[in-house]
């Protein structure tokens, strides 16, 4: 591929700005504010009042998690910091305007019109989350471009599945282990397994630096506190948003006991890694969200958890090299086991609990809303890969990857220090 | 200038002494709790009643924005961090005492007594924000003693403003567009007009390294984030406060697709510029303050925002040069383009909303009250610079500028390694 | 002390494993759902009603100071984030399950169960500060498994010494002057006492660098702001809550001036230092957390915090060398300084309080509480310590203290740089 094809001057601005363009053009026909008034045909999934979930608390802190915790998660990388956290500004920021209309199509009002509650904020949110996670597996390989086109892509998906899941099947998934993580989770894994480059194997710029590691932890541990925002978010206010605030609360709690002891247990000389440790910790959170509001008891959530964090991390250790060397899917921030795997336990789990009677639902409704997920990642994510494959969309040369400097101007410092050899020479920031 | 006039051991320890002492006093006489009981007298600008505004909600969200967003975001520097984030807290920290103060004496109850509530809390990080914006404009270039200086005057003179703006002209601004921004940003223009020195153009220490844009980038997420909070907190609670979320978290959605779209067509080779994304991504709060709370339209506050970060990105890329070296402005952060320019873009919004009846107002008195925050900023703004520019307040040398490690203890590591060419020489932090 | 002592690989996991079974073990027996219904027995201390307190405000906010707060305050050290941040998360997630046990057993049901609601969730946060609190005494100089014993013992010593401060003595320790930061503090100063190692004074380690000096900056600020929450989460809602919140505010306001001044007041040639910047600006909100929600004025709140940020940072100048070279107290992060002394500070101007009628109590049980923290403390402290010094904990060898290397695989790059002097080779992170 010519390097030249990798300068978005004009693809790039042409299509962020008729997107959003677009967008606003569907806003002003589609959206209006929410007066608090009913309006005939108005109804989300889940069971919320939006009346009654306070504003800022819960949605601020899944807001929080959206942009500092997925955004500064990804910053591990030694010389993708700034894509990491900048192209998770810039595509949350387009994800939550398309979460809102594509999911807002499906529960037009009898006008005709989305009503914006804050309800319907934190479902755009959440719909943005699944597009956050599917950019992990594909971190560092893909461009602007490409990105912009699997969030479209993606969240309208999203949300035909979501509508399935929540609307047609009736199914528990308060937290969205099944809607959102393992659904943005093998969508990704998809594409990346449609984008694989065997050249990327042991690149060496797929790796962290002391600093980069710290920044993660700072998009770990806003994800981490925040979990029990997410997960009670549109349970029903009251014992059952209580409910799913405990559960998730200490199903974290024990999955950091287990993550860290499996990552000593497995680690050269029993030492901590620290992918491990700014992943696995978070499995619990994941694996406890289709039961978060179900009357699991709080040792049941802990046993969730407790069991997402060994899974997790032993992911991380066995089969992401598998999958990388064995199928051709190399997942950059190791998504298969924080969302993946978790999110299929944690659909498993909420089956069992359904069948046990803990929630009122059906188990087979709950497999079959498991299935539907997975089926529309796997088949969406393989579909929106062919179409990123597209050789005009800029994806970077394989020696350009997981490396800013290809998007980004690079302050000069760090080129001198670190990558003279990448024949890539970017010029200083112009300031006044 | 002789080197020993930045020692600030005597000048700082007074002035910080004696100003806190002087505040304790004045809010022994004046500062008494909030019983939650009607005092006559009793009247803030705004018309939101405190005992309504849930505590900690918008107010800690504001407070994030004060301190870690403005801290943080000015942390780019590559060796001006210690600074940024450590007198942005302490000029904060007094802000708020002073600006309870300043914008309390005006508002006295019938008792002559200031009653602390929330809202009083939340008017005086308002206050210390515009001491922040300005501090961005002279950043690098002065000494703690002259920002305290400024801090004193400064809120003393947005007092007076503010006063006149919502309670003589009874102006609308509830996101503040034009008494904190325009304000803020001509104030700090005008001291940096004043404090001109041709010897810091293209001044080695003013740019960036990589880990210090990732720092500022935890400044501008929690800026963005927290943004929707920032215009609401005084709005009308009910429906006017989500109409105030809802255009300013579509107006930044917007913002941030249009800068990131004009700062790849300006740069060499399509590529992404982090002062751009740093900053004018938030340039879409700004512009939709004053509009906040008018009924614009979901897609109207998204046009705002979607020209604000169009105009943001320009002035940084094309304006802030000539500025700088035709004008005698050097903007260290680039505030006219952040804070300036889409203030008066707000400003101008709200007259035509008004002029439009999107809310009961003079297009008028919206006028007179931009043309007031302009004239006061630029007037109070440049005599504050003529006292800055005394001689014995310790300002930096000139090749000092942009450097820690004139007014802090710096870590001989850095020392060593970054800033032997310094002629400074720093011990070493001594810990137990 | 032979290198392969240091070896986690069974140790840790072990104890970490069967710690969160025999928990979860525990919460299977005694832990149940909140129902919002009234059980006999059940009675807090404190006297707050917990269906008031709205989740997620206050409880965000402390989980926030405990997770990010303690554990980005203590990554200043050069080569010791990776611990600092996470060795942080591990202690607390294991803390907040062990503190809602030993402080539920006290306060059972009628029915042998604990309900945990919002409010008992915010105990266990507080039971999980004191272990951060001693973390910082002993931090650089102790193993996991040490850190989780030393959990195991302060925990439980901490839920008898509050149980009798508050239900026995019934004094007032609304923001836990006495019963976390005073005690956590001595509790860590005996531990570290007793684990005391000459060979570690001036160690080329236990410092900073630039940017880890910036990471731990995130941690004050977080601390800082959130400082009103942690004093007011137990406080009576409505007015009592917001005179704490207020009394906090302030004093943390006038703390900072007078930290700042102090500084640069010891300093060399007046400049600022960051590890007085970092600790000493939050020694106001400790002090004053005992009077917190009682009728003592803003202006004695500013008076209380103005005095802590002077003895605060005298304490880190003057008083932290003497202790360990004349004590053998190596107190790494200085929390006699802003745990100890303002801990002290905060019970005393208690007892005055209470002496003078600011709040219904009596003076001598609030003495006697002071007392009883101080005493626990001490003794709990040293027995924990002596257990922590038998020779089979993993302890790492002087030459390693202060450095990730030893319970970390730490990137390569980093290694190859800073540390071959280490004689600790660490592979890199295998990432698929």
């Amino acid at each position: 591929m010519p390097a030249y094809a990798t300068n978005m001057r004009l693809k790039f601005p042409i299509l962020a700005l008729t997107l959003e363009i677009i967008t606003i053009i569907l806003f002003s026909v589609f959206v209006v504010y929410d007066d608090g008034e009913k309006h005939d045909g108005h109804g989300d999934h889940g069971n919320s009042n939006s009346s009654v979930i306070p504003f800022p608390d819960v949605f601020q802190d899944v807001h929080v998690m959206i942009f500092i915790g997925f955004g500064f998660l990804m910053t591990f990388l030694k010389r993708y910091g700034f894509s990491s956290v900048g192209l998770n500004l810039l595509l949350a920021a387009f994800a939550l305007q398309w979460g809102l209309l594509m999911q807002g199509l499906w529960h037009l009002d009898a006008d005709g019109k989305i009503r914006v509650d804050v309800f319907k904020m934190i479902n755009a949110d959440f719909s943005t989350a699944t597009v956050l996670i599917s950019f992990g597996a594909v971190l560092g390989k893909t461009s602007p471009v490409q990105l912009l086109i699997m969030t479209i892509l993606e969240i309208t998906i999203f949300g035909i599945n979501e509508h399935l899941v929540a609307n047609v099947l009736g199914a528990n998934d308060v937290g969205a282990s099944m809607i959102i993580h393992a659904f943005g989770a093998y969508f990704g894994l998809a594409v990346a397994r449609v984008l694989y480059r065997p050249a990327l194997r042991d690149h060496e710029n797929n790796g962290s630096v002391y600093h980069s590691d710290l920044f993660a932890m700072i998009g770990t541990v806003f994800l981490w506190m925040f979990w029990p925002s997410f997960n009670s978010a549109i349970a029903n206010p009251g014992a059952d948003q209580l409910m799913a605030v405990t559960n998730t609360y200490f199903s974290l709690a024990a999955c950091v006991l287990s993550a860290y002891a499996i990552s000593s247990l497995v680690e050269h000389k029993g030492k901590l890694d620290m992918v491990h440790i700014q992943n696995a910790t978070l499995a619990g959170g994941v694996a406890v969200g289709t039961c978060a509001d179900m009357n699991i008891g709080p040792f049941g959530a802990m046993l969730i958890g407790f069991v997402a964090g060994i899974i997790s991390t032993l992911g991380f250790k066995f089969l992401s090299p598998i999958l990388a060397s064995h199928l051709g899917i190399q997942d950059t921030c190791g998504v298969h086991n924080l969302h993946g795997m978790p999110g299929i336990l944690g659909g498993i789990a909420g089956i069992v609990a359904v069948a046990m009677g803990k929630k009122n639902g059906s188990a087979a409704m709950q497999a079959c809303a498991l299935a539907s997920s997975l089926g529309f990642a796997l088949v969406g994510g393989a579909i929106t890969g062919l179409i990123m494959k597209l050789p005009f969309w800029g994806q970077p040369p394989d020696q350009n990857c997981f490396d800013d400097s290809i998007y980004w101007e690079v302050p000069e410092e760090e080129e001198a220090e670190e990558s003279l050899a990448h024949g890539e020479h970017s010029t200083n920031k112009a300031e006044a």
